[in-house]
């Protein structure tokens, strides 16, 4: 059976993405959580990789003796290996715009990523009210998400972005904690959209196992000294 | 015809990847390039880009009226238009790694593309040298380049990573431009490596462009004060 290598549920945003991808669409993985104690060299995390002969990252899905790490090189390995899951949209087009969006979230956001980490059991709207008055590149990068998921959902008629659920979905479902998390302001359509992938079964299914993780990391927690 | 958005051929690296793709693999296009005269919003290259209607980064690649961006989504495109050219390995196991080795190369590298920007026609062996001497997160991307490229090397024979051409080559294309630049330090299969993506057709054509741009642009020249 595959097998998808996570971090804490609660602080993992990368993990999150390939973990909603299986749980939603129904494909059978075996989840092995390797717990975040520190990212030093000889923490339990880095040995624990090793151990799994994979790099030093998360999340790497393993098939058989197969280590395949990455968020975007596991969806394109999942959608070959389960086409009939349509985990791309299946309209050309739709699909270059989805790898599009998703390669842009890969190596882009910067500003809101570090400004606002996902924690998904905190509720922190002051500290995004902050964020938001202070840091022009955050506000920058969610009217790029705003303009991005606001076409995407009215040229294909929701409810996700390309329609049905697609690993787009998967791959904006950490950001919509976090503005979820920090409250920052968004547009109804937009917001809508972040509940909507809120709802999703394959997200509250990871929101609940984050909620019971219980696991407070101080060097995942910017802005709290404790839960 | 398809057509490419790039940037100047000496610094963009991005731009570099795709354009050596399909010039490698003898797809037809044609080159739409937009020169970087500076980043702000009123700069002749954000408004060039708004007229050609896409987002204000290069590569783009225009397919009719679809515009794809983001150098993983091109070439997820064009792998699908060109079943042809194989550009991704054809053997699964071996496609899964290169995407793993392009996803990391897409989001990683950052202390190495930081601190030895892309500069084809300059030769700065003495930056490199200060560089290697003070930059340990330096080292270790080019520690883990190498222990990702001497593996897919060892594993499937060369010359390239592999076997034939393949987008993981395009991908690294520009590294290879920095390590030689600024003259890293490098095992001898690696260093080989670096020397025959440097004279594959497809590579030299875009070298011999650069060389022949002569546009200095002092944003792009930490190290230069002139050619």
């Amino acid at each position: 059976m595959l097998k998808l290598v996570i971090g804490n549920k609660n602080y993992s945003s990368w993990s999150m993405r390939p973990w909603v991808l299986l749980r939603q669409t129904g494909i059978e993985f075996e989840e092995v959580k390797v717990r975040f104690d520190s990212f030093a060299p000889d923490s339990g995390f880095k040995r624990a990789l090793a151990r799994l002969k994979v790099a030093g990252k998360v999340p790497v899905l393993l098939d058989g003796d197969l280590a395949i790490w990455d968020t975007l090189s596991i969806a394109e390995y999942l959608a070959e290996a389960f086409p009939e899951k349509a985990l791309w949209p299946s309209e050309r087009k739709a699909r270059a715009r989805a790898r599009s969006l998703c390669a842009e979230m890969h190596s882009g956001f910067s500003a809101l990523r570090s400004h606002c980490p996902m924690n998904i059991e905190a509720q922190l709207p002051d500290i995004g009210a902050l964020v938001w008055r202070d840091q022009a590149a955050v506000r920058h990068d969610v009217a790029r998400l705003s303009e991005l998921w606001t076409d995407a959902l009215s040229q294909h008629g929701g409810p996700m972005l390309f329609g049905e659920f697609s690993v787009a979905d998967a791959y904006f479902a950490p950001v919509c904690m976090r503005l979820h998390t920090y409250r920052l302001p968004l547009s109804e359509p937009v917001a809508a959209y972040v509940e909507r992938v809120r709802a999703l079964p394959g997200v509250q299914a990871w929101i609940q196992d984050a909620l019971a993780e219980n696991d407070f990391l101080d060097f995942e927690e910017p802005y709290r000294v404790q839960r």
